[in-house]
């Protein structure tokens, strides 16, 4: 095992002292529980994003910290579910009268954990609403997991309610809001090498010089079957075949496209997915009205990728392109 | 080789498609010869700002192609110079009365190449700076490079200058902004791995499982040593050291931080990298103003990181605070 690391046990307190010096003025970084969260937070009568997870997955979520996202989130440590303790700090710390919208993928950890974080919450009198992501079609259940995994959806879900809390709506409708993203988007992904958690030392799957695991899940979890290289086209259209006929995506649908790379693979192979992708979903009339392509929910260095798409209405490609100020994603 | 392209040699013409698909608004992608320019280029009465290079180093430079950096980019075969051809092309979409910077990284081919449609500009009558980056403090001559090699500093240059170029400095004052950011950075960079050039087919160097190579080039040209891995604070150590003493930079000095990926590291680790080169500024009480991490000028798939750091006065700093808009830079 070969990292740009001090200690496998300090991997995640190490990056917090990183994430401290680079956002000194937008994010105040809280040790012992560690939480991150906006500098001006909590911001009144507006409702508080909470979100969190097993590290690892950077920028996913501290990156989407900030005015029309997150207000705070908490990373536990790699691949591994925060305490919730450490996401009761973590709400308490923004929470308001308005209230607090915990945004969960669903993994069995965290269900349970920022589950119980909400009740504990609620049970200081705070108004709490929990929205669970699970988009990925890959496979039903998986490790760890009841249910769909939550992947790419979790950036839809954190930006759109995020930009919906910032415009003052109430809790119940931001809730709403986070829901009806996660029903409208569907993601799967590729894995074409495998990664290595710190404190394990050795890679979460093996896998061949020519194969490719379709369906992978963002701690490596099997995905839908083992294939041998193919070019990105034929990759992307498996990829996409899935997702599309999930929801399933209909000619005249707008969609925004999120071509997410894993961690290990170079912008300009994601380009050539994003290329792909745009072809098939012209091919069958279904129109991206927005595009991003990047490294945002990642599996430490894993190389491969991730395609989610989102069907959009009126009001949510609005909150899309609403202002957001955070270090992954501003515009 | 295990990658996500089509084939060997339409990796940057694929790649383009995508980034056509992925910025319709924003950037206009022209091909044969291939450029990648501001939709709203030629910008009246400004100096226009003309970068480009090998392909493989993406978001570097059409990443950077927006209001406030560049004006157009020229990307070249993966690791390969763009044509004289290419560039005067490009240039001459984007030229305006004001003139033209060209921003070149001190590589043979690439001095050659933009020298050349930089003199076909002028015999147009068209007015033309040049300005070379070459802040990488490794080696002082390396393979295809007399001098040293051009890096991180790229960005700081093309962010600086684009800044003075977008307030409508004339081209004199835009070139010597540029050349004055260039004098005060300097970059360092280390390899974990190696990458593969998609028409080459195998890795552009061997390195051991528990080796480093500290100081490699951009296209994995070999550097001071080969070490056996250390903590990341060792690692920084050994960049920060190098890049301090270089030019070099003293107690009280401010600067901006660039801590940036070579492609195939992913951002925690790139966090933890900057965590402890913070420390490292702090301990010789160099101030940090404004940090930078993630990956920006990559190596392919290469796991590795460089750091830059450029020291500041005022006018720089208030440049590089004036807002931008590209893909991959934006505030």
């Amino acid at each position: 095992m070969k990292k740009l690391i001090n200690d496998p046990s300090s991997v995640v307190a190490d990056a917090l002292v990183g994430v401290a010096a680079a956002h000194p003025d937008t994010l105040v970084v809280h040790r012992d529980p560690d939480f991150v969260r906006r500098a001006d937070s909590p911001v009144p009568g507006k409702v508080a994003l909470v979100s969190g997870g097993g590290s690892g997955h950077e920028p996913l979520h501290t990156g989407f910290v900030g005015p029309g996202m997150l207000d705070v989130s908490c990373p536990g440590a790699i691949f591994t579910s925060p305490s919730a303790n450490q996401i009761y700090a973590a709400a308490s710390s923004v929470a308001t009268e308005a209230g607090v919208l915990f945004v969960v993928k669903n993994y069995t950890g965290d269900r349970l954990n920022f589950t119980m974080a909400a009740e504990w919450l609620a049970g200081g009198g705070i108004a709490t609403e929990l929205v669970i992501v699970d988009d990925d079609v890959a496979v039903e259940n998986s490790t760890h997991t009841a249910g769909r995994r939550g992947t790419g959806a979790t950036l839809f879900v954190e930006k759109i309610a995020g930009a919906a809390a910032e415009l003052g709506k109430p809790l119940a409708e931001v809730a709403d809001i986070a829901r009806r993203v996660n029903a409208n988007a569907r993601s799967m992904g590729l894995a074409l090498t495998s990664s290595t958690v710190p404190h394990v030392g050795s890679p979460n799957f093996e896998i061949g010089d020519d194969e490719i695991e379709m369906g992978v899940g963002i701690h490596g979890e099997p995905g839908r079957r083992r294939i041998p290289i193919a070019s990105a086209r034929e990759l992307v259209a498996g990829l996409a075949e899935a997702v599309v006929s999930d929801l399933p995506f209909a000619a005249g649908d707008r969609v925004i496209a999120l071509t997410n790379g894993l961690g290990g693979t170079p912008l300009i192979e994601l380009y050539v997915v994003a290329g792909e992708l745009a072809s098939f979903c012209a091919a069958r009339s279904i129109v991206i009205s927005r595009t991003l392509v990047g490294s945002y929910i990642t599996a430490l260095e894993m190389a491969g990728c991730t395609i989610t798409l989102l069907r959009l209405d009126d009001e949510l490609l609005d909150l899309w392109d609403a202002p957001v100020s955070t270090p992954a994603l501003r515009w």
